[in-house]
């Protein structure tokens, strides 16, 4: 395999306070750019672009650094950090969000470094779609890129996003999501409208029931990782997108197989990202443990 | 392959009047042991036991005999048949019971016909507990028997549901049945728990999530089929334990390759039953169509 190509990813880097039957933690490393950064890097380099403000622990770079995650594009502003205060139920389902407040990313203005422009594979995070167009007028033909987004979006600035839409290659939603954006109940169906609005390859995530890949060469269904316990869910949308950008930029290929491959990778390292509170298990996993656990998954979805 | 092995059924043979958004039919065919038997006679000798009123439509039969389903133990009372009133909103998900009448089922008395008693493979499928242990009380060391049941035997006869599985080998139900049973919403943490109840093997079926088998060698999970329209799910919990214990009694063996197969069989079975009102697609395909699904099936969770 060839050296792993560069991923730009352009998200939050934020302040959580998170509330799960079990545990309460403010103050916590979080925000979509974090754990997408933090879950990458183990597959291939990553250039972070996000906004912080002075309130912002220093401390909590260090495990990026130590991914030798690329921090020159993550601005420190005066003003306070984008926080969110999120609750989970028992059933360990959607977040109930309690509180966000933007701060600094209310007038965050995405500006690509000159040495981030060429990065081959580009991942937009969920943010403004305004944004996210911000980021794709200053990179330079990139291979792939990628993209996530929200129900808010989705209602709120449809006309954006379907921008948005046209200029990408491969958009990572949940089930809820897709249905709302193609006005379709039948995963199907909606999969055909979506891939209709641009991007040809399609991710939807179904939490425990896994996920389905749509490709122009097929469609790939991966069941999730048996957890008999979850911690903390947040950030499994973003370790998934991870793991999978991760996966094609370490391959440098968009074919079907590799694709395939790249949606257990997303499966598996999300896996990890909801068996610890916080980014306590994407910081703390590897490689072996990331293999180890895929060929378990390889093994259920045997069929011989 | 050696010969089928003959498989015992002992369900409820209906007169259904089914409400979907786009049809309603009174009168149709329905119940257990139809959509079973109609099934499993694709892959094995069947040989069912129910019983029928003075109403029922000899006509009716003529599907199964075509079959060559063995109708010996089927017996004709005075009175009127098991009749079951249901609607399906747009989602179809669980149908809304609109009128139960047991009528001549209210008081069946399971007689198993000297000649299948020692069948090697056995169906109890939904009935009252008391009569599948009736079943069970007059067959001979069957190599393999399989259960069904629902949510009204496992709240309403809870301590003779338990009698049963301590008895059988294989256990189908859905995610809600098995949550209710097991006291446990973690899907792998229930099939411990059923398991320690009797069974050595466990299917929980997910509908359009697909369906997971636990064996003693191993988990199998398998994607449902991809279905762009949905007709009418009556009988599909029926006919996806038809195509399993069907493929099981062909197979004529009880290990884990051989059940993960017998899984994606019933998945695939189920997929078709949905597919046209009542029995009209479970009796107009064929094994062609059948293995051309299954190779369908099988490329969808290839990783390769």
């Amino acid at each position: 395999m060839a050296e792993a190509q560069p991923i730009l990813v352009v998200g939050s880097v934020a302040l959580d306070d998170i509330e799960t039957p079990t545990e309460r933690r403010p103050e916590s490393l979080g925000g979509s750019g974090t754990f997408f950064s933090a879950t990458a890097s183990l597959f291939a380099p990553v250039r972070v672009v996000a906004v912080v403000g002075d309130d912002f622990p220093e401390a909590h770079l260090d495990a990026l650094r130590h991914r030798a995650v690329d921090l020159s594009g993550l601005e420190r502003v005066p003003g306070r950090t984008f926080r969110w205060r999120g609750r989970y139920g028992a059933d360990f389902g959607d977040a109930e969000t309690l509180d966000t407040q933007l701060n600094v990313f209310e007038h965050f203005d995405p500006k690509i470094p000159a040495s981030h422009r060429a990065s081959p594979v580009v991942f937009l995070a969920n943010i403004h779609p305004a944004l996210q167009l911000k980021v794709l007028d200053q990179i330079e033909k990139p291979r792939l890129v990628g993209l996530d987004t929200m129900n808010f979006w989705i209602t709120g600035e449809r006309t954006l996003l379907g921008q948005v839409l046209s200029r990408i290659d491969v958009l990572v939603i949940n089930e809820t999501e897709a249905e709302l954006l193609s006005g379709e109940a039948n995963i199907f169906r909606a999969a055909d409208r979506i891939r209709a609005m641009g991007p040809q390859i399609l991710v939807i995530k179904r939490g425990r029931f896994g996920a389905l890949l749509f490709h122009p060469d097929g469609v790939f269904f991966v069941p999730a990782v048996p957890l008999r316990d979850v911690v903390d869910p947040t950030g499994a949308g973003d370790t998934f997108a991870a793991g999978m950008m991760g996966w094609l930029a370490a391959a440098g290929d968009d074919d079907f197989a590799t694709f395939k491959r790249a949606v257990v990778n997303g499966t598996v390292t999300a896996s990890f990202a909801v068996q610890g509170f916080s980014l306590d298990r994407v910081l703390s996993v590897g490689l072996p443990e990331i293999q180890a656990r895929t060929a378990e998954l390889l093994r259920l979805m045997d069929p011989n």
